[in-house]
Order: C-alpha cells, then structure tokens, then sequence
C-alpha cells in the first residue's frame, strides 16, 4: 500500500462526534438517488466489480437517510453528520417564516451546523467537496478552508473564491450539461484526479440523480452509468483512498399502469374541502425541473389561523395513496424536523405515488417520458458500502440502525487498522 | 432444455387473478424472513451463485409485503394473491371477537379466501406445499389436492392426509430440529427431488426464519445457511424448473448498544396513563419463542368501551421508537387489514425496536444471543427473484409497486415464452 506520510491524523471533533483520521485520503461518496436496487443489478449485470469487490471485501449493508429524502436534506446531514432539526435543511425549498416568501434553501445562511469537512480543514486535512449541483455549493462549502466546486460550473471555479482554478485541466474534459450522467462522473473523476495528485486527502463527491430519474435499474443507459461510477471508485481504490459510499435518498418509479405520473394534487382538493388560502409547498422543488417536474412523495402544508389541524389530517388519511400525515409537533419527533422550517402538516405518500401542488404549478411535460421521483418513506433506506472491513465496534453498529449522515463516521473511525 | 409434456397448461382464476402456466414446472419459495442484505451480502461474499446468475439473467428486484410484516400474514397473501383484507389472516395470533379469547391464528377456519395452490391442482397441476413450521400447514393446505407437509413434521405425513408418506426417503434424511437452518433445506430438498421425480410440477416452498432470527448477514453461519439455499436452488434450476423466490418479511436487530432487547413494554404504560383494562396482542406469538420471544415490531391494543381512541394514539405518538399508530379504520385502510382480526389500535416501531406486552409476558432468555425480528413498516421490502427474464407487461409492473404475494403471478404469467 502506498504511504500518505505528509497527511494529518489530527482528531476533531465536530455536532458532538469526534473524527480520529487515519493517515490514509478518506473519499466519502453521495451517488444522488441511489436506490439499492441500482447496486444490485449492476453488480449482477457485471457491470460494478469494484463496488463487487467492496461487498465482498469491505462492508455494504442498508442504512436510513434523513427524510424528507430530498437531496439538500441529506447532503446536509452527511456532510454535518446531524439531522435536519439540527442542522436546519428540511427541503430544497421552503415557505420562509420571517418573510412569508417561497424560496430555495440553497444558502450557508439557512444552515445551522458546521460541517465535518470543515472540521477536517482545520484539522490540517485537505479538503474537497465537488458536487455535481451548484445548487449544493453554497452549504457544502459553508467555512470551508479547501477546494469546492460544481462539475455544472466546473470552468467558474477561481483559486480565491473555489480553492481551484484548473478544473478542466484537472479532469481532462470540458465543463459537463447538468442533465446527464457525465455531470456525476465528472465529479468522481475530479476526485480521482486530486486524490492522485495529492492535491487532496479528505473529500466529499456528491452526484446527481439525473440517471436514476431517467432510467430503471435494469436499462442499458443506467447500466452504463454505474459502470462508469463503478471505473472511478476503482481509481480511487488503486490510490489508496478508503472509499464510503452512501446515497441522500432512493428512487422509485411514480407512475400509472398507463404510463402517465401518478399525482395527488392537495391544493384544489384542499381548497374545495376547507379553505382556498391553503398552501402547500413541495419541498422537492430546486432549479432541476427536469428531473422530477417539482413532483416528489412528501409535502409540506400551511393552514391559515381558521383552519384546525385534525380535520385536514383526518381528510388526508383517507386518500388512497397518502401514507402519512403528521401535524408540527409529531413532524418534529417523528421526521427529525426543524418546526421553523416546516409546514402546520407534513404529508408523505406512497412507493408508486408523488404530491402536486395543482395541476397548473407542474409542467409534465418534463416528465413525459416517465416518472421516477422520491421524498418519502419509500425512498428512506439507502446502500452503505465502505471499502474496507468495519472494525468490531462498527460492525455492531452496522447491525443497529445506522444512517446514511453516519457515513463519514464508518469511513473514518469503522475501519480496522 | 428439458420437455415437460404431461404438464398441465390450462388457465385458471383465483380471486380475480388468471393464471396462465407454462409446461413447465413453476416453483415459488417463500425465504422466511429474508432481508435483501442476506441476498446482497451471500452473494458478495461468492456464497449464492446461483442466485447471483439468477439476478443477471432473470429478475431480481424489491417488492413490497403485506404488514403486518410476520410470517402467516404473508404465507397466506403469497398462497392466496391477496391482501390480508381479503383473505383474514392478519398476525399470527389474535384476540377472537367472538370468543374473547386470545388464540393462534394457524387453522384454515380463519382463511377467507381460497389458495392459488388448490385452484392450480384443480385445474391439472401435481401440486405440493412444503412448509418448514407445522403450522402453517393447515392454512396452506387448505382444499388442496396434492402434497402437503411439513418439514418439522416430515416423519408424521401420510398419504392419505398429506398426499405422500415417504417424505424421510424422499429426501434421505430424517426429519429435522426446528429451530435449525436444516428445518429450512429440508425443505428445498424435498421440493427438488419432488420435481426432479416428476411428483410435483407447481410448488410452493415455505422456509423458516430461525438463522436469519440469530444472525447478521455477514456472519459465517448465514452464509453457510445461504449456500445451502443456493445449492437447493441449483438443483431446482436444472430440474427445469421456472424458479420465483420472495420473503414474508425482513429481519433487523431490534438491540440497545449493549446489546439487550430494545423492548417498549406497551401494557404497564397504558395501564398507568389510561386503563389497566386495555390490552396488547402481540401477533408475532407463535409456537417458535426461541425465535423472537414473542417480541416484533407491530402490536395490537383493545381498548375498553370506556376509553377514548384518540389520546391513546397521542400519547403513544409521543414515545421515541413507536413510529405509526393507527386506529382501527385506518388499519383498514392504510395496513389492507381486516376490521374483525386487529386491535382498536396498530401500533408499529422502529427499525430498531420492538413493542412489548408487559416484563413478566417475555421471556429473555430465549433471545439472550442478541434479538433480531419483524413485524414493522423497516421489514415490509423484501426480494423479489425471478429465474427468466421478465416479459415486457412484467417489467413494467416490476417498476411500479409489485407485492411479494403477486410472486405466483410473476413466475406463471411474467416470464418471456
């Protein structure tokens, strides 16, 4: 094995965990929308043997993300290792209490928790955090003494404001489109590249869920992709690098027998039932319509002061396809939720199901080609895969109810020595 | 391949489903409480090659159970194709209305519908049902012409209440221990050499849960116990047969971190807040206590007339670990439970715990090595494998939200010709 003499072992502590590094570059790895069944059949196709070889070798196993299973929710809780009541990232997007605005939570400003990249920084780590969204960048990066950039704006990154101004030379390839697989295996390869030329040594590589919206696990273009994925996690085997790899949430398909999306829009129902000043916010929304058309399987809704709570969750609870209502305070207790950034309901739906907001407010257009989505129960439980063999204390760990924001600790302290 | 000439192709309809065999032998195998991580890892670690081609030339998928998540819930949706709603059996054990006893549900009489396993032999096929546990046998069989035993129980089948009373020469072994993995084999065992000897050519071949119960996945003994399925399973494929295998249910250790039960006792909780009148049914009890201790994840509670539903479930709401509580319609309408068969209230719990009826109903001892069970909304997903590839109108439903108890249809009506 290759000796990584100049890299620090310096502990940290950070949201209550401390982080003992070993002398080795740690690569924590986010495949956006990773349901486990894209690991399996690729595995079965012959398509990943580098993850193949982690299963069989290293750890894979299941572990719970946070929910609602959007991405912003569960990059933020790896990256801080807390859930969203902690570190405040409960949606994509949000009704802002303060100005009654709908806005993305895309700033640092909303987030309430230091990140262990951070941390690892100030440690004497050499830190990188590339995303494949610029969407993340802002959070991700939030204190970080380091390189961050997006593979979306891969040719904008300055040295003084991104740590890095050589990206496309770094990767050897021109700035990916956002809607492809190429834009998460330009991440990877970036890591790859830093890792190799020792221009980094703690990094996190979070995807995007283009592919996963797009394709079944068992189609070709999918199995491409993951074979792709699977090239880059090999490169970072071969220099060295423990590899953990988890997702911020799974992917299932939504759709009718006909093929068309499978959508329960609250608003007008809500509106004719009990009151048009219902609003409801679907915390899936970001800048990738594309993806999803803003249609995901949990949503958030505000009453005004005249409407009573337990009516409207009653009401809920009987559509077919709703799986869960919970009020404020069982959304806090029960969801992990932070009660500022949340609705007066939370509502999740059903494995082949997404909530609309009104057949208006989504363009299905995006989405013709068919849709796969996520946000709720059914898209909570995520692969874990560390490279290497867990230690015993996280082997029982493993065996309990590990979560997908555990994932730095398993890559950093799980290991044997 | 081999030709199958004498075997019955005619069409039949069982509770609104029509099946449409092939000339082939068909088996389905229910792996009692097969989580998909005792798949992923077994196979990983070289253990499952059978299966591992399996998921590359055929199907290998997750599909959703019926809740609660046990074991004759689902044996009897898998054998019927229905939702517990329709055919009854809704836990293991239950508080009859009728008598105000508490009392196993293991007899026929409480089946409401009729068995895929009886209309197929009706309409031609040789039909045998091999279950592990005994007592299932009375539910499975029901109607049933054709074989019929259990492997627990194999040295007791007689031909004329069995269908078959050589079952030890059969297999060329005698009959086993229950709580054993050879309980399960045995059984594979039975079904192989049934169609290798052209006695059967639609079976069903239900194992029993008691390794997954006392082991992790990557523990040597499962994977010894998983090879063993492999093998079995290997045998069946040679023989000819279309090969569809599913789970009744998951399986997750339910430990505090020093490794005792993570037990919430639900009676003396209520008994203090509210009545000590009301009742909790645990319908995981089963004649198996070396399994579980009676301890799952779902509980039944019967409230007095004098109690009111609703501060009940806000109370329970509030306990960390207790993650839905529904009142009894809408168990019915969000669990497809039957109204007569359940509690006032469901209560389920987390990935990690399990409900209790009182200290003094459980005994520990018998899960002391370390509980691992079911019952909940974290052991609902479970594999789905099919041996053939899918024909389109299959794999179309695959992406969509496919039950393990449409597992017949899959291997009769979803392979390509």
């Amino acid at each position: 094995m290759t000796t990584f003499g100049d890299i620090s072992t310096q502990e940290f502590t950070i949201n209550d965990r401390t982080y003992r590094p070993p002398a080795r570059p740690i690569v924590v790895i986010c495949i956006d929308g990773c349901a486990d069944e894209y690991l399996s059949i690729s595995i079965a196709k012959g398509r990943m043997p580098n993850v193949a070889r982690i299963a069989g070798e290293g750890y894979r196993g299941l572990v719970r993300g946070a929910l609602p299973s959007f991405t912003n929710v569960n990059n933020s809780s790896i990256c801080t290792g807390v859930a969203p009541a902690v570190h405040g990232i409960c949606g994509n997007f949000f009704l802002d209490p303060d100005t009654g605005e709908e806005v993305m939570m895309n700033s640092a400003k909303y987030l309430r928790a230091e990140t262990i990249l951070a941390a690892a920084a100030n440690a004497g780590r050499k830190v990188a955090m590339v995303t494949a969204k610029e969407k993340l960048r802002d959070i991700l990066s939030h204190n970080l003494t380091g390189i961050a950039f997006s593979a979306e704006k891969a040719n904008e990154a300055q040295l003084s404001t991104h740590g890095i101004d050589d990206v496309e030379e770094l990767v050897g390839a021109p700035t990916p489109e956002i809607y492809s697989g190429d834009a998460s295996l330009y991440v990877l390869q970036a890591g790859a590249a830093l890792v190799e030329q020792g221009r980094a040594d703690f990094l996190y590589l979070s995807l995007t869920d283009f592919m996963q919206h797009k394709f079944d696990p068992w189609q070709e273009e999918s199995l491409e992709f993951h074979a792709g994925i699977d090239r880059e996690i090999g490169r970072l085997l071969d220099a060295g690098a423990i590899v953990a790899a988890t997702a911020d949430h799974g992917m299932n398909a939504k759709q009718t027998a006909d093929g068309s999306p499978n959508v329960i829009y609250l608003e007008p129902l809500l509106a004719e039932e009990f009151d048009a000043n219902i609003k409801v916010i679907l915390p899936i929304t970001d800048p990738y319509v594309a993806h999803h058309g803003a249609l995901g399987s949990l949503a958030m809704v505000h009453l005004p002061d005249s409407v009573r709570t337990d009516p409207v969750i009653s009401r809920l609870m009987e559509i077919e396809g709703i799986t869960e209502v919970h009020c404020r305070a069982s959304a806090v207790r029960k969801l992990e939720l932070a009660p500022d950034r949340i609705g007066d309901l939370v509502v999740l739906s059903g494995r082949d199901v997404v909530l609309g907001r009104s057949p208006e407010h989504h363009d299905l257009k995006a989405v013709a080609s068919g849709l796969r989505s996520h946000g709720g129960r059914y898209e909570e439980m995520v692969p874990l895969l560390v490279s290497e063999p867990l230690n015993d204390a996280y082997c029982r760990k493993a065996s309990g109810d590990p979560r997908n924001f555990d994932v730095f600790d398993f890559a950093v302290n799980g290991t044997k020595p």
